[in-house]
């Protein structure tokens, strides 16, 4: 017997593949896109927990749409309207998951960002989609390039990250969430608006999202993961009512429900009086990492060459390079110490790519990035020759 | 856009609906497969999760295949050979999915027995696979059908429940165990063992997995929902080698991997002086339960044409009826305070099915299970008229 054909031939994520080497190294790694564990509420984590591991209701099957004070609140703080509704995921990765499953048979087309989230590409992938892409500017997507697309009538959905962008950070202008929105409108398209960093804004001013805009048309995926710790796996999916027993039936097939302590542990620390304080704390300490590594790039003479976008918020910036093999300076770099992720990773493969690099600010201290910042200027310096 | 169509014409489980049915009203629920909240080992669970609390590495994102010192523990607990991995999943259901996803493709034709868990039915309905079934005997799968689907070829992979099988409560003979192991290395099928309930065992002796018959054509699911708690979400595929990196990939694409404080959680509890006695002590209330629910039924004159296979654990027993509409008791039942489930829920449509009855065993305090079984006797009784 065989696997599927898709992951025969779907590699692992570079991304991951590199955690598993730096794990065991003096690597500084630049490349992943892990929180920083100082970030973690761990004093709201110990109150709640030892209340919730009295509560045997907690430990018993429970419903697939997820725990109802979770619900609830996640209702409040994102605005659910009445013509939706929530379901508790395992990250907004399972989002992204379920929502390829309820609404992609093989061969249907997907549009995304060109760059896209690794993770969203490989479910796409798996699920034999076709995927068409639109180029990310400065302020978001191509209009021109993605009107062309919804012309064609034959668009499953318009997967987007519109706040701090992966890989790149971008945050689109409400400009472009306003012509978005009306196109997916207009064409009766679907948005699948995946916005795990949204609530990482150091500076500016948020904007609505793009579901806000056109909610019957737009499926919201959240996640705790930034905000709280990924090692708890939750996240939320918020639908238009009239998907919501799809994703439910398919959720109750794919793992019943999310686990529950960790649902109520969510639920607790997201209504704890200190949160609030702890979240604006780690915005802080994000937008601390994010200005050392931005002073770390823009005073090194071996980046003079380098354009590195400004970001508001979120995990990563992208350093785009003069023209040159970036697999073969990410790997120059890893022999160096310090791990980036090239921008072929985040591409169709037929694509247009610009030489570019993923360089993460959220897990070192000024300290690590600086070091790292140096330890890839050599390598750079040395690729220039 | 549409869902997808097997999402759009599979109805939601018949179970699921009448729980949530049940949780707002006077029921005496024989219908789900919930353990008793009695068998939660929360004075454990309370000390464990206070030292996970304080661990702020449990909180990171993680690896893909679990938390290793979970992995070992399962490594020894269930002899995992050199041959094998172990994959933690979110409970044994992602399990079935993921077996399911790896394998196959729209079509592709898996056997079952009949009748089955209806969780992996909808499963295998999702997917679009084509279902072929083997009827089940007293000690397990009829033979002869099972070779006459093997011998055709073109089957991916054969789904089974050996040990107190849900919905009938079976426990396969030593004998079945050998020759169904014997059939899957002679024509090279892959065997799924879905094993929840395996621990579950209160009488007789344990017998060999079928996998350990057959480990190169064999991939094993296990769950913790049975022996720990089931809010948990924890389960392990343990699979040969050469299947791993395509159910480690998959695995990925869908939630990154399992929560890591619960696998922790789950470590903890497996290891902990207090757990064997504890996991005994929910085994002897499981089969008091059990017995006195037997003595129910043996004792009651309406059920003076019934038959009722005996078990040595699980949760289940299968109530045999005269021939007659059990769905229509199953809503009568209802009507009358009591849930049980009908067997026409098990079979694929199309599959000849007995007038019988799964019953629960496992939730409810012996007296609520007498009352229980009095409640359906009067529609028993009725529908005898």
């Amino acid at each position: 017997m065989n696997p599927v054909a898709p992951l025969r031939n779907t590699p692992p994520s570079y991304i991951r593949e590199i955690l598993s080497v730096v794990s065991n190294k003096d690597i500084i790694s630049l490349a992943g896109g892990l929180p920083c564990p100082e970030s973690f509420p761990m004093n709201i984590i110990e109150t709640a927990m030892s209340t919730i591991a009295t509560d045997k209701s907690l430990f018993q099957y429970a419903a697939t749409s997820g725990y109802a004070p979770l619900i609830n609140t996640i209702t409040e703080r994102y605005d659910v309207t009445d013509g939706h509704d929530v379901l508790i995921t395992n990250g907004s990765q399972q989002g992204i998951d379920l929502c390829t499953r309820v609404f992609i048979n093989k061969g249907d087309k997907i549009v995304a960002e060109a760059p896209s989230y690794l993770g969203a590409l490989q479910i796409f992938s798996i699920a034999q989609a076709t995927l068409a892409t639109v180029a990310q500017e400065n302020d978001g997507p191509n209009i021109k390039q993605l009107e062309a697309h919804f012309t064609q009538g034959d668009v499953s959905f318009f997967y987007a990250i519109p706040d701090f962008h992966n890989p790149t950070g971008c945050c689109w202008s409400l400009e472009k969430r306003q012509q978005v929105a009306a196109l997916c409108l207009r064409y009766k398209v679907l948005l699948i608006e995946d916005a795990p960093y949204r609530e990482m804004r150091f500076s500016g001013d948020s904007l609505p999202t793009v579901a806000s805009l056109c909610p019957e048309f737009a499926i919201s995926l959240f996640s705790f993961s930034k905000m709280i710790a990924p090692g708890l796996r939750i996240g939320a999916l918020i639908t238009p009512k009239r998907y919501f027993s799809s994703f439910n039936k398919l959720k109750q097939a794919t793992d019943l429900h999310t686990n529950v302590p960790l649902q109520a542990l969510t639920h607790a620390i997201l209504n704890h009086t200190d949160f609030n304080t702890h979240l604006a704390a780690s915005k802080q300490r994000y937008k601390a990492r994010y200005e050392s590594l931005a002073k770390a790039i823009s005073s090194h003479p071996s980046y003079s060459k380098c354009t590195m976008a400004q970001v508001e918020g979120g995990m990563f910036i992208w350093l785009t390079l003069p023209n040159c093999d970036v697999s073969t300076i990410a790997r120059q770099a890893l022999e160096n110490d310090v791990a980036v992720v090239p921008s072929t990773e985040f591409y169709n493969d037929d694509d247009y790519h610009p030489s570019a690099l993923r360089i993460n600010f959220s897990y070192n201290s000024p300290e690590k990035i600086q070091d790292g910042i140096d330890r890839l200027a050599k390598v750079l310096k040395k690729g220039a020759n």
